[in-house]
């Protein structure tokens, strides 16, 4: 039986079968024994290259590119700088007939809810009917998924009015806080679009799912309070975002409060409430509710109209400038006391509104069967903002329920996108006199409808279901957005979450096995009540890679696991503990401190009497060992491929020295 | 054949042996299958119990008390909170003389150690000496290390006085520098003491063996230059710590450099060394430079009071006051402006102490094969610290220096460490005045001595050739500390290993598996050239916890193996793929956002008319795998124990259906 770093080369089996190679009785004597292999040898560089191929070019965007002629290159090169290449070619007639259909319907949405969203982020309201014109103009042409609907959206809205106006008023500052409000959008965007040039896209994946459903519950709950001013008819609100001061505010102005505009605004939310759930249980009259705000400011614009010089109870927007975005580059302000304020909203509702893009992007893609590129987007959004900054734009994105109205429109490409653009466009140009006596009431209506639908009380019981430490992070960022602030709730989020990463490697599971009788197979013997133990073996499998931050926890707790096996053993006067058997297998990764937890630990049960056998690293694991040269101090049967093997090698050579 | 998760029942056996059941003939028909368990059920309360125990108590620190008597439950207890009282009563003679000559060769080494490193810290030197007089006491009722060897260390004395300094002048300010001092102490011991009673010990895990390679060879070159000032004779020096203000000022005073000095300094420089290169080649000969540091101060002391007339080049001590540590809880500082810079010196000293203590414990403690708590001796630590910051010390722990020649001396329990301050004691009250010629440059050179060995250039090499990442997090930490300051390069090497854990979870490695042929053993084809594919099977093997960190990534690369799959087979016309096998042997942990990314993979590779198949997924990952109703959605053969019987079974099923 040859031993070592050679076995290679001793593995040529007796028959080439699906079968176990050997009988039972020959197992007694003969053990086939394969060697555990070091990976194929690479140098540092090689390594290197190829880990940063892995962290940066996961999806190897170069692969298409390969055996390709140059003129190829070139076409696919500008395909995939400007999405719109690769579909344009293909337009035709019928697709243009779906898109224009959906694209009115996406702008019977985006017209009233653009106005809307940028009172939540206390800016001027036709800021946010500039902000559905050119950024999704931009997006058509960078952006690679075909539903998407670009505009302002109410989480990016209200984190961006929450953050500035805690430092800048914007009634009173109001051309700084426009200002700051177009830094940040500057900001967001060249955050974004470096985030995707530099491929390092992966940062939002740390916005775990169970992070955002507590954060979007939360600022949806914030946005609603808020809205309780319009409603209500309040003049005096407080401009702070917290749960505590805006009910204070909301009780203490009680004087303030007007019936007509709590009757009018309570009908209209009965309305777009009732749409809204009709669409949401018959997909196929999406109409509804994609109609229903619209219709709702129509009407009720005209019915202030009427009543007008009955009562003034009701506020309305008053007047709107008419015309096309006008330019802002020059609002921008990099310098002075608020640019680290900029940039920090900037970096937030950046962070954010990608988050929501991208994952919108990738749901209607994945319903429909097609790719979009994380990084390719994130630069698609980032260059849309930086546009959108110098064009009088705030931070936009793809929302998600106007997304999904242009999905159930049957949008078939980006050119929907164009025709709300357009619509808007018509909008600015000729229609803003007709939203004068738009009452303030109908703007909160819709917004509160559109932010109910974020507070997904199903999906965080799902979360409570399945995993509590999920929905743990899900309550700190839902009472952190809640209680504290935004970007602190956030961050609290976040750092729970990364915690709990940490902590599980810091204490990882260890396993003991058994044999399942009759088979080679070896699993707990907590949770398989055939596995049974193996007399003179304790035989763990750890389950986490070993590192720094466990490596002396794994040393102490296999200690523990062999003093309990020896105690359990002298209970039941059974065989002597000889052997422990590491199985490596989950082992992912080992560095310099795990190697020497294992050499250690080595030399701890050596002193015991008891033998230390590794089996199945992994190849980066394996690779360690071997140069750390720990394979050698274990000795010639430290090393096995599989758990079985190891057992049935070592129990023969015992019974060959006469030690069972 | 039945499946679900019933299939438990099914595994009667019909052969009880070590053998495979089944043969090669009736395995093309007949497949066995081996359900894969639900793990035990256990309520949330249990779950979290568990959790809460092994992130605490994983050393089950009750474990001893079960099944004792009331008597012998208190004697217990009493053993563990001074470990004084396990050893205490089988003390005898012989022990006491082993004792008596460690503690008095530490002694000899502790008293010049201790003057020279309150000088380090900018302290007066007597400090140094009150410092290893009280701690070792308490450590010696308190500790659970026979070996360890307390007083003050060169890297907690130096990040100490540079942190201090920084802000406060040693000279100018000496009362307040010297409170600010002793606060730091306290917050010191009372953070060692936190951690320990918290059970939070693997807090010190963090700081990996790298980053302390790095630290400590940067810290002891800081230490080093800043000896330059004793042994050139420089009056005017920097109170900075970096690389580069130290060369500066060492060049700018080169009027200052006093020849006498220099050579004097050399000279016994070169003896010190000497000495200690003896003693590490040969370990029997300890005592050579256990000795010579003493020795060394008593002739040069000697040499200088015989030249005193001579020259006044060579600085002095001068007096030093006679008397025990005076008390100093009135100097403790709990308000005012340095109080934050007291807790963080407190802190940042605190977890470098503890960390150099522990390891020293534990590095004797593996040597002898006792054990030693850690977190019970941050406890005792963390008091011995809150005790001296009362009685005129200063940060203490155990030395690893002192410690070896207390090892090598021969000591068997902490009364070496009573000896040790008995000694102290004898030379606080009676011997100070010898010290008053004791010339400045011997402090220097006996600290360079001890610092010098703190250069593991070896370890560092070994870093390099084993983990490069490893090596990297070194030389952060070196040169953070080195050319930055000392917390922030410690910070920063924490950052990278922190990162590292984050990077290895982010981008998790997938391998690809094949059948080594005639075995049931599954392994990369990459790395063993025997494993060969299954036609119609993409074997995938995930090596990592399923998180929200890496989901979207996992899910986008194993559909990439499977475009790549799908090309090399359409390249060499084989087998149309039918099946993806995921092994989740190695995926110890999953989370809601990974449980979603595996239904979107399964609904992703439907629609390509591929089936998913997950195999031998752990105890907690199948639990919600279970809850969230993947298992089902899988279908009936979505589940596996074994890969082998996965390919096997589905093969045989697609046999029956003629699908191949």
């Amino acid at each position: 039986m040859g031993h070592g770093t050679n076995r290679v080369e001793d593995m040529a089996s007796p028959n080439n079968g699906n079968t176990a190679p050997v009988t039972a009785n020959a197992r007694e004597t003969i053990v086939e024994i394969h060697s555990v292999c070091l990976p194929p040898k690479k140098t540092t560089f090689q390594k290197l290259k190829k880990r940063f191929g892995d962290v940066f070019f996961p999806d190897d965007p170069l692969e298409r590119f390969r055996n390709q002629t140059w003129r190829n290159k070139v076409i696919l090169g500008l395909q995939s700088l400007f999405p719109i290449f690769t579909w344009g070619s293909q337009y035709d007639l019928k697709l243009l007939r779906s898109d224009v259909v959906s694209g009115l319907t996406i702008a019977s949405l985006a017209i009233p809810q653009g106005i809307s969203y940028a009172k939540l982020a206390n800016l001027p309201p036709i800021v946010g009917l500039y902000s559905s014109f050119v950024p999704p103009l931009i997006y058509s042409v960078l952006g690679s998924s075909k539903h998407l609907a670009v505009g302002p959206v109410s989480i990016a809205s209200l984190v961006m009015g929450s953050m500035l106006s805690e430092s800048v008023s914007p009634t009173q500052d109001s051309i700084l806080y426009l200002k700051l409000a177009f830094t940040s959008t500057f900001f967001a965007g060249l955050f974004q679009a470096s985030l995707g040039l530099l491929r390092l896209g992966f940062v939002i994946d740390f916005l775990s799912k169970a992070t955002l459903i507590g954060f979007t519950a939360g600022a949806a709950v914030i946005v609603s309070l808020q809205q309780l001013k319009g409603l209500l008819g309040i003049v005096h609100f407080t401009g702070k975002m917290q749960f505590i001061p805006v009910m204070s505010s909301v009780f203490s102005h009680r004087s303030e409060w007007s019936w007509e505009t709590i009757l009018m605004g309570l009908g209209f939310l009965a309305i777009l409430l009732t749409t809204r759930h009709i669409s949401m249980r018959k997909p196929k009259l999406f109409w509804i509710s994609a109609a229903s705000p619209l219709v709702s400011v129509v009407i009720s614009t005209l019915l202030v109209f009427l009543i007008r010089n009955k009562t003034h109870a009701i506020s309305f927007i008053g007047h709107l400038p008419k015309g096309l975005n006008p330019p802002s580059s020059n609002m921008l302000y990099f310098s002075g006391t608020h640019l680290a304020l900029a940039i920090k909203t900037g970096i937030i509702t950046g962070i954010l509104s990608l988050t929501e893009g991208i994952a919108v992007g990738r749901t209607f893609a994945s319903l429909k069967n097609y790719q979009v590129n994380g990084n390719k987007e994130m630069v698609a959004i980032g260059f849309m903002n930086m546009a959108g900054s110098c064009t009088s734009c705030y931070v936009t994105t793809g929302s998600f329920s106007r997304s999904a109205v242009n999905y159930n429109a049957g949008a078939k490409t980006a050119v929907s996108n164009i025709v709300m653009a357009s619509a808007v466009l018509v909008t600015l140009l000729f229609l803003m006199p007709l939203f004068y006596y738009t009452p303030n009431l109908i703007l909160a209506a819709i917004i509160l409808t559109a932010v109910i639908g974020l507070i997904d009380y199903r999906a965080a019981y799902k979360l409570w279901k399945v995993d509590k430490f999920d929905f743990f992070t899900c309550m700190c960022s839902f009472f952190g957005v809640l209680l504290v602030s935004v970007p602190l709730g956030l961050a609290i989020a976040v750092g729970v979450s990364v915690l709990k990463i940490l902590l599980h490697v810091t204490r990882p599971n260890t396993v003991e096995f058994g044999n399942i009788q009759g088979t080679q197979i070896y699993q707990s013997v907590k949770r398989y009540r055939e596995a049974s133990r193996i007399p003179g073996f304790l035989i763990l499998a750890v389950e986490s890679p070993i590192y720094f931050a466990n490596s002396t926890y794994l040393q102490e707790r296999i200690l523990r696991w062999t003093r309990e096996e020896e105690t359990r053993i002298k209970e039941n006067s059974g065989t002597t503990l000889k052997c422990i058997i590491l199985d490596m297998t989950a082992v992912s990764s080992i560095d310099t401190s795990g190697i020497e937890a294992v050499f250690e630990l080595r030399r701890r049960l050596e002193k015991q009497s008891l033998q230390l056998v590794l089996v199945n690293p992994v190849g980066s694991v394996m690779e360690k060992l071997h140069k750390s040269k720990i394979i050698e101090s274990l000795g010639l049967s430290g090393l096995y491929l599989t758990v079985g093997e190891a057992v049935a090698d070592l129990s023969s050579t015992w019974k060959a020295h006469g030690q069972i």
